[in-house]
């Protein structure tokens, strides 16, 4: 039964009440929903993608709601209440923050940068501090804090994974979940669509702002991407 | 020698090339500047408004920028070079923060909420987090610090004042400037343009609100605060 469709993916429930199948989709959209296209090949890419990297987080520690890939476009994952906070971690300014600050893309920060976004597609999903996480009961700071350190370990382990396909990880955002038992697992996916990913040599952008900023073909980029990644983590 | 001309005030050197000559204009502007009129009256309130206040707050020990007050519409302040960020502190929601969170105007908050917001009127003054702060080299995260609690400490002693006359002190901005030997003090103003003030009684708007959503006499209700101020501070 399904019972969640959101932009990219659709979540069915299954035999085991603690475990969702995630289809990936071939739907790419921007801007708050604003511009969207089907893209074929791109929800099976992302699938591929997202299962490799939560397998290697975890691997290096990192929970996710990640269980497994069970077919092209298809995982299996633990069943858990996303947090209605979006955590962005920015390594280069890019995107919003170029434009909310006035900033040039590009510009390395001197230390990582870790946001926190309102999940409220009719906010436009707004950027928030901690303070408004609090009154709008997201998280309790214990959690807040928590989810500022994964964005962090994440970040170390990817950026380590990308350097080494010879690809900087600019940003990325994250989702979280909360399962049974109260505890938060790093859920939603990691790919493409939710990284900044400039090649490290030329700087071509191997991410959404090909969709976003019509740049070339979307899957050639992912597919890039993919390739790199099963060449360093194939032992997994 | 005008120094600086703003939406709502000129700033002019004096003889003494540490203190400047504010002129308070009837200038009203609301949303970034994009609607404008000219009240008469609104520049003379306004001066005798913010100059009760600061001398109120410098009794409670609260430094800021101001000297004293000179003409109807004129004040001497310290030079100071003002820090490219508005501190806001909340203490019900209203305004731009209804709105960014979708929660209802005149919900009580727990606690007050200070924000901090790039001055930037290119980029429309967005919100920042410390983070930005940082990264924009505004301030340092002491200076950060110590704006936060001068801004709870200023909402403190405002509080109990307005409370006084009968009105519930909803938010307000402060800017802060650094003077020569590198302190902080409290600047620019704090009047009707600058905090939300409500009745205690009817709850009828007693601020820039009443021009910004046309709601009725502008300079009435200033003259009303200002009236009550005196009554209560007349001391001074």
């Amino acid at each position: 039964m399904l019972v969640y469709e959101g932009k990219a993916k659709r979540l069915y429930e299954t035999e085991d009440e603690h475990v969702l199948l995630v289809e990936y989709k071939d739907s790419a959209t921007a801007f708050n929903g604003v511009k969207k296209a089907e893209i074929d090949g791109k929800g099976q890419l992302n699938n591929e993608i997202t299962s490799l990297i939560f397998q290697w987080l975890d691997q290096k520690g990192v929970k996710s709601h990640f269980i497994r890939k069970v077919s092209e476009r298809e995982q299996l994952v633990k069943r858990v209440t996303i947090l209605p906070v979006e955590v962005v971690l920015r390594n280069v300014v890019a995107g919003s923050m170029a434009k909310r600050l006035g900033l040039e893309e590009g510009t390395p920060l001197l230390s990582p940068i870790v946001e926190f976004y309102y999940k409220n597609d009719d906010l436009g999903d707004p950027i928030i501090t901690e303070d408004h996480a609090l009154l709008l009961e997201i998280a309790s700071e214990e959690d807040l804090q928590f989810l500022r350190e994964q964005a962090l370990i994440v970040n170390q382990a990817l950026q380590q994974l990308f350097s080494d396909i010879g690809v900087r990880l600019i940003d990325f955002k994250l989702e979280f979940g909360r399962d049974e038992q109260g505890s938060i697992l790093l859920a939603d996916e990691i790919s493409p669509d939710t990284c900044r990913l400039w090649d490290k040599e030329t700087n071509q952008k191997l991410d959404k702002d090909v969709f976003r900023r019509d740049l070339g073909n979307l899957t050639d980029v992912y597919q890039e991407i993919l390739k790199r990644l099963r060449g360093e983590i194939s032992h997994v």
